[in-house]
């Protein structure tokens, strides 16, 4: 179908009244000059609203952002990549604090209407002594063109950053929504966190945000897996500032249902880049399963395959390997009948009834070999379905994900372990 | 403590009144002459007992057995490597059944007296012409010694064959219980399957004899990880003959608690050396988990962290990473607060009160580099415990796992595909 979306530069800063600043202060990297301290800042009154990580080890700025979010107010975000600042106690939780209040202090904002995220190592007490001579530079640093330099600035292992950001009309008047985001926790475990962020000038009411945000992340970053890890930082955040000056959007009028398929379509793009970017990926896989006695179902047989070291093990050799994969559905604890599962690789089945399919085995080799394509899995019984997008699981990912053993040392050398 | 048993040899064949046979029939390779047939047998009635998969998709082989284990008098198991007749629909259904009653006939004995299983490739139809000339040798094959050419013939991607023997007293009888494995489907699953046949001569009570088999799978093959993935195939099957002519041991004797302890003494050395020979496996983890609201909290918490890839990957790096650990901890669903949790590598702290512990790391680092290690979770909450014996994960196991295409060819030569 035609989406009534305009593709647009600016990531993050790309919505009218957000800027964007981002240095190096050497939490990454010492030696280097590689972005690690950022911050985004509308300058006008944001309304806001958050998700963020399901894990009980909850990292400290993910605690204080929660606080601060319940405000709705938040309109800046300060961000650190290199250290989690994860299980770091009472001292992390003033860490992360202290964050939000030099940045309010500079901003001359309330400290509730700031956020901060992490995103790095686990375990580690954050190097504040890094980040405290900055926060001058950072507040003067600040302009509308620097979505690119944020979104720079918050990546770990991602070989790229990433952004997206589109503008379209609502009653009349062109309302723009962009964001950036970094590999997911269970992407880029070494680094622990998935983050995004997305600034809109929309003028939106508070529940037709809610709703936007609660909609778009359990349909597009609650759907994709790298390694099954779930991090301690993983945000979300979302600010809307109306300098778009459109009437005020309500939930339940035609206008938030635009607005919410918007931010998802933002967010979608997002999410499937992180997937792209996963450490060491080769494939890209979306798995779409159908035919459950209900989407609770469907969903646990996704994530019992996608979740498969054998079963990702299998595309990343490129093997049209269906055996693996109704071995993965018969473990997943949802209801199947063996007999009637049908799994197909593109559109050629590989499985049909539990039984090998009459495609040649040729064929499906093609269809695996590509760097993308997808799979479904019909378990034949009623009408659940539930779509996940996956990666495939290389020994380059586990040769990278061997040891981060450099990092305690950076640690002892800074004086912090 | 001193254990009541003498280590014996004769491993499956140990027990008086067994005896094995094992042929290359040419399923796992047709140009090599590797064992790929075997059968046990007793040479007097039985009473048998079996555990199975708890996965949906179950291998023909698995249903058959266990309809014939359901009259408790099987006393012969016919096993072949390199298929496991699994995901093979109604024709993998006869042909397992077919196995049955061919090696039944040439026995002299009922169907429901013979178990069959299957371990290898999932979804390729059975090669029956390969075995169906062999029934003959294999009866007459039959002797007293022939345990390690049974252990031999039932590993797949296994580095070794598996057995153990022992021998004990009860009333002043001497009591043997022998058996062989082969790699767990979690640990093999190239291989999809895990083994394990157990005999023994003792004069046992059916209902003691279940209760052997229950308790000792319980504490020990399902305390047993590589990958996290449940097989189609698992079987563990014990068969026992009373030939040692002791006295009748009734659940709820002191004879039957000792029976039981003897059971799964036997279960636990086959189990540990199924995770020391997992594929390409460099460490043997004993993770012990703590503290708990419960014992299925605990469970919960150990499978969680025994599973995680990114845990997985640091054992493989040598890498004392709790970071990862209590992330794992964190979405494991268990009830946890992060700041009464202590991580342990051998006696050593590395995590006190959900922050790094005092322990310099690399105090922590050499535990780490042992090819054997145990790892120490304690909740701080309550006194539920459980224990797990797991593996780590290296680049070379995804390496080995990518692809099984080769089977495919080899079905597509057969004209089975």
């Amino acid at each position: 179908m035609d989406l009534p979306y305009s593709r647009i530069k600016g990531g993050v800063c790309a919505a009218r009244g957000f800027l964007g600043s981002a240095i190096s202060c050497g939490i990454k990297d010492p030696k280097s000059d590689r972005l690690d301290l950022s911050l985004i800042y509308s300058d006008r009154e944001c309304l806001s609203a958050g998700m963020f990580t399901q894990n009980r080890v909850k990292a400290a700025p993910v605690r204080i952002s929660q606080i601060h979010l319940r405000s709705k107010k938040v309109r800046a975000i300060i961000t650190n990549s290199g250290n989690a600042n994860a299980c770091t106690g009472p001292d992390g939780m003033q860490d992360a604090r202290n964050m939000t209040k030099e940045t309010a202090r500079h901003l001359n904002l309330a400290q509730k209407e700031v956020a901060v995220c992490s995103t790095g190592v686990i375990g580690l007490p954050m190097p504040m002594m890094r980040i405290e001579p900055h926060y001058e530079a950072l507040v003067n640093g600040l302009e509308d063109k620097k979505g690119n330099d944020v979104a720079k600035s918050i990546i770990t292992s991602d070989t790229h950053e990433k952004e997206f950001a589109i503008s379209f009309e609502i009653g009349g008047k062109r309302i723009r929504i962009g964001g950036c985001a970094k590999g997911a926790g269970m992407i880029n475990p070494n680094m622990a966190t998935m983050l995004c962020f997305i600034t809109t000038d929309a003028n939106v009411g508070q529940k037709c945000l809610d709703l936007a945000v609660a909609q778009a992340v359990e349909n597009t970053f609650n759907r994709i897996t790298i390694d099954g890890d779930t991090s301690t930082n993983d945000s979300v955040i979302v600010l809307a500032n109306g300098a778009a000056d459109n009437k005020l959007m309500r939930r339940g009028s035609k206008e938030c249902g635009d607005f919410c398929h918007a931010m998802e379509f933002v967010m979608n793009r997002l999410a499937k880049a992180i997937v792209r970017d996963g450490e060491r990926v080769t494939k890209f896989v979306k798995l779409h399963v159908k035919g459950a006695r209900n989407d609770l179902d469907a969903k646990k047989v996704a994530q019992a395959v996608a979740n498969s070291s054998l079963v990702k093990a299998s595309w990343n050799g490129e093997d049209p390997n269906w055996g693996r994969i109704i071995h993965a559905v018969g473990y997943s604890g949802a209801s199947i009948k063996e007999e009637f599962i049908n799994i197909s690789y593109g559109s050629k089945l590989a499985c049909e009834g539990g039984l090998q399919g009459k495609t040649n085995p040729e064929v499906l080799r093609n269809i695996v070999s590509k760097p993308e394509f997808e799979i479904t899995i019909d378990l034949g019984i009623a009408t659940g379905t539930h779509c996940i997008y996956a990666s495939d699981l290389s020994p380059e990912y586990v040769e990278f994900n061997r040891s981060e053993y450099a990092y305690w040392k950076q640690a002892k050398r800074d004086g912090l372990v």
